[in-house]
């Protein structure tokens, strides 16, 4: 592995950043109000990190530092964006605090989920949701966030977040 | 350790997830344009993540779980939160999209921190500047944002982006 130069070995992270950039932007765009485009984005982070795995493995260059990387980049745009997002884009003016609270609560079992799934050194399923399905599931329906009812976006945030820390085991695509 | 009643165990936990939590609020208060109060915020967090090793080895019970916890909240809470909140302060009217792009960096830089940091084990001493002070100085000076010149801004998120992904040694307070 360490026969690789540099370059190489650097290749999948440079996804992984790349997921985060799309992220943060997403971040950025919802304080402009451009709700459909950090949802776009965060959509994008989704097939940025179904990259970087796939990459790693093809190039023979999977590190410990990518899969740090990789947790960290997933907690910014599939859980602090898309929560951010669905309170900026509906539920700060639906609900006030209590939407504030239900966005913090998804972010927060993001983290657990993440943080346990690293801990865990399970391969071949996962235990509860993975957070890259329940924020790429929320950017997707933000995208039609002027045409669905907003208790939709309310329930779906509760649930997703239940789900990210529950022990269900999820199966793994291609296992 | 195993001992510990569940709810001694989680205890430092609770102090990690308040750290993320009190980042994540600063995020939102960005957004309501409450620029002093996300700052405060964040400070807060700095605060919380002084509590959550120190409680851990009192208590005895330090876990992987607890260290990537940390790590993932300490993303959003010193890395993404001061670059949203700096450059929609200051950097946005300012510099555009070149003071997003400075803003991005400081955040990505974050990352490759936190993530190197995870993987090289070193107890006695780190190696770059710790995510926690960067974000920490950059909330500690974005409380006087209405008083100083926005140039300064731009100036500190750039040395701190550089400085936490060098390879300097930086002395561990009280080691």
């Amino acid at each position: 592995m360490n026969n690789n130069p540099i370059n190489i070995r650097v290749i999948p992270s440079l996804f992984t950043l790349a997921n985060l950039l799309f992220g943060f932007l997403a971040l950025a765009l919802t304080m402009d109000g451009k709700f459909k485009l950090a949802a776009g984005l965060i959509i994008l982070s989704t097939l940025m990190d179904s990259m970087d795995g796939k990459v790693a493995r093809k190039l023979s260059v999977s590190s410990d530092f990518g899969y740090e990387l990789d947790s960290l980049s997933d907690l910014v745009s599939f859980g602090v964006a898309p929560a951010i997002l669905t309170y900026r884009a509906l539920l700060q003016d639906q609900l006030g605090y209590w939407g504030l609270a239900l966005a913090a609560i998804f972010a927060l079992c993001g983290a657990v989920r993440l943080a346990r799934f690293n801990v865990l050194h399970i391969s071949n399923y996962f235990v509860g949701v993975p957070i890259t399905f329940a924020g790429g599931f929320m950017a997707l329906i933000l995208l039609f966030h002027s045409m669905l009812p907003w208790p939709i976006y309310a329930i779906c945030l509760a649930i997703l977040a239940f789900l990210m820390v529950s022990t269900f085991k999820v199966p793994k695509p291609g296992v």
